[in-house]
């Protein structure tokens, strides 16, 4: 695909020479001064062509869908790595980790009464299959955990539908991490959840789930918008609503994988280090080009930018693509068990795991001390509108390490559609904008870049 | 549901009496005057609540898809034809239409290289099977017709695809329609088309497609607009695209079906017609509720508030929802052929296929005198803002008795999104605002009742 250039967008690269003096101490003047055409270099070249774009496009079309356990993951990996030693990145690895390995197998909802129909589903990660014959039952749809508990006598040997609306995804969630439990508790045989996202074209959507050896693990699925809002509809007219669940998900045993990992040494503090990278793993439906091809790529051409312009900072740059968030987040948790040692010396982790829609800066938790550093260095970024920097923020994979000390920022973009697509089988990179795309490279890169190359180390 | 209903709409309903004694003869004067208070009370009535949204769901909820030759179709023919006649609407009947049965079975599109995955396919109406153990073979991607000859020698033996982004619906069906033949004059094995649509989140569209007996009756499908241009940019890489693709569809003998009809009965000429209505049949997945359900209860629900109001007009007023206009357009067909005695005294027919959106107003084909007192009509409509009559329209359903000379419309309404919905799993009852559906049945109500209360016959 051509690359859509817009010098419009180019041309406000107004050199904007720091205010440097006042920075941070004098002693940092002269690195201030510099880090802005080494910004607008990073930036040019992250979009003087759509490379960043292809090459997502080429890793995702390639290798489809890498979920934990898949062989598709880990051919996936062996690639980057490949590519990555061809692209002159340094100690370029694989840090074996062990994932949990479940199996989609076939999934079928039929509805019986009022009419018979197949009915899409997705089952939740870490769901049980039904058996062979499947469930029969009738449905009890209820909008809360509230109205489960006001409406438990009714719950018992039936399959309960939470059709709770989109609002915010966290406040979401929960009834798809924690359904299966509830309903379980209350004697359901099975649970139900209206798929977590804003919009259908009658599109489920998976995600893990949570079980508690208290009750028992019962089936666990999504159900699009669109057939959940009819159950409510039939269920409030009093019409029965009875459907087979036949889902034959299991589990295998535990699974290799690992974390991928390239650098660029640094020049000065090598053993300082700055983190950025994304989840290489994904959801078993779509491409997972956004959810998290896209921050993987992000950060991998960030460094490969690096490399190519011949930015050496300070400090080493490490890119990481952990494995394993979707679920069981055991590459973030090996990788700080892993690198225990050098985490005093981790100087910033970044995650872009959010989509690489349009950028607009990070979210960062840290000290005041580091935000006022990381909000100057955001001002390298006005010329593309991707340097506002906010508190509070992080991601899944450096959690671990955060909750170590070490400060941590994630990618914020425009996150106006991300949950239409988030772990759907839409998820594919013809969602991202090669520009967009550009843009997520060039923010990463900069703020990279200029962290690494600080006179002094980034405030904790 | 509650009714949204809003009063700032209702506000605008000025009394506008018409500029009558010249609106087409001084002998149409009374009349015209007594129209619009007729009218307003159609409209009043129409908005007053969620009624025939309600109908709408529950019928699409109830029955579910309503595909020729399925139990559902009749089914819900069945509860029409009660509920009609529970509504005091008169010589409420069936009217038997042999149709085709075309039963689509388990259907699978595996990718086998580059990578390993299921993509999801709907089979197009009328493809045969592929046998049990599927077809494997090579994809070649094609952008059009044009490219397909230029490509022809590469053609054999593999699944053509046809890669066709979507710009009108007219331009692009053709490659639903007409593919299966024009890839096997080349000698491939199989077709696939691009969904025939806008917008996608991984969304299939189904549809009917042709054959041609001079070439053999391939497999045709229809794949997603994601998995189109994956495959494109495959095709473009070089990467070799090999699939198993697996349908188990058949036909069956032709089944019994009906065109279901209800009247009110003309106070002075009775056999002076005016029909109007939608297609009763769907697509086998979904639930048909723009396509056409929506259709079938604006005008059924048209009638119902003419009954109601105690607004009987001079002429009488026909409700025909048609079966088999997906596959086959038995039912308009036989519409035609039952009725051809009366087909002179037809005045009008009016069809509404495609959504119960926002209504705009009317599409016409028919003389200029009678598109001049349409328009004179269609001001009835200015306080809702439907009564648009432009040149050119019908509707699939009254297509045949249009070739005998009867005059036609079909309701034109907000088209933004009709097409990311058509001949999908995501046609259903929630895409459509209550209110919209009030106004169309308003529309609907308010122009037949006009025309079969006019004076003097319609133009021909």
């Amino acid at each position: 695909m051509h690359f859509p250039f817009r010098p419009h967008i180019l041309t406000v690269f107004v050199i904007t020479v720091l205010a440097s003096a006042t920075l941070f101490g004098t002693a940092f003047a002269p690195s201030a001064l510099a880090r802005q055409s080494d910004a607008d270099r990073l930036i040019e070249a992250a979009l003087a062509d759509s490379a960043a774009w292809e090459r997502l496009a080429y890793l995702t079309d390639t290798f489809g869908p890498r979920f934990s356990g898949s062989e598709n993951l880990e051919r996936a990996m062996d690639w980057i790595v490949g590519e990555m030693k061809a692209d002159g990145l340094e100690n370029v690895r694989k840090e074996p980790v062990m994932v949990p390995h479940w199996v989609r197998g076939r999934e079928e909802l039929l509805l019986l009464e009022p009419h018979k129909r197949s009915l899409d589903i997705l089952g939740l990660g870490g769901s049980p299959g039904t058996g062979p014959g499947g469930l029969v039952g009738d449905v009890l749809v209820v909008g809360s955990f509230d109205e489960l508990e006001a409406r438990a006598g009714e719950a018992r040997g039936k399959i309960v539908l939470f059709n709770v609306p989109f609002t915010s995804y966290g406040s979401t969630v929960v009834y798809r991490s924690q359904g299966a439990i509830r309903a379980a508790e209350k004697g359901a045989i099975a649970s139900l959840i209206r798929s977590v996202g804003p919009f259908s074209m009658y599109t489920p959507h998976t995600g893990n789930s949570a079980y508690d050896d208290a009750v028992p693990r019962i089936p666990h699925a999504s159900i699009t918008m669109e057939d959940a809002m009819m159950m409510q509809r039939m269920q409030d007219r009093g019409q029965r609503i009875r459907v087979r669940l036949r889902m034959e998900d299991y589990w295998l045993p535990d699974a290799e994988s690992a974390n991928v990992v390239a650098e660029i040494t640094g020049s000065e503090f090598p053993d300082e280090i700055v983190v950025l990278g994304g989840h290489i793993d994904s959801w078993d439906v779509g491409t997972g080009a956004m959810d998290d091809a896209g921050g993987c790529v992000a950060a991998w051409e960030a460094l490969r930018l690096m490399k190519e312009l011949g930015l050496r900072p300070k400090r080493t740059v490490r890119v990481v693509m952990w494995t394993n968030e979707e679920n069981g987040l055991r590459g973030a948790n090996a990788y700080r068990d892993m690198h225990r040692e050098e985490l005093h010396n981790h100087i910033l982790a970044m995650e872009s795991d959010a989509g690489v829609f349009t950028p607009r800066g990070f979210g960062v938790t840290g000290s005041d001390a580091a935000f006022d550093v990381l909000t100057q260095i955001g001002k390298l970024l006005e010329p593309i509108g991707s340097g506002t920097i906010t508190r509070g923020g992080g991601g899944a994979d450096i959690g671990p390490i955060m909750n170590e000390g070490v400060p941590g920022m994630g990618l914020n973009v425009d996150g106006s559609r991300y949950f239409w697509y988030h772990h759907t089988k839409a998820d594919y990179v013809d969602k991202l904008d090669p520009w967009d795309v550009g843009l997520s490279v060039a923010t990463m890169a900069v703020m990279a870049h200029a962290v690494a190359d600080l006179p002094q180390r980034l405030p904790r």
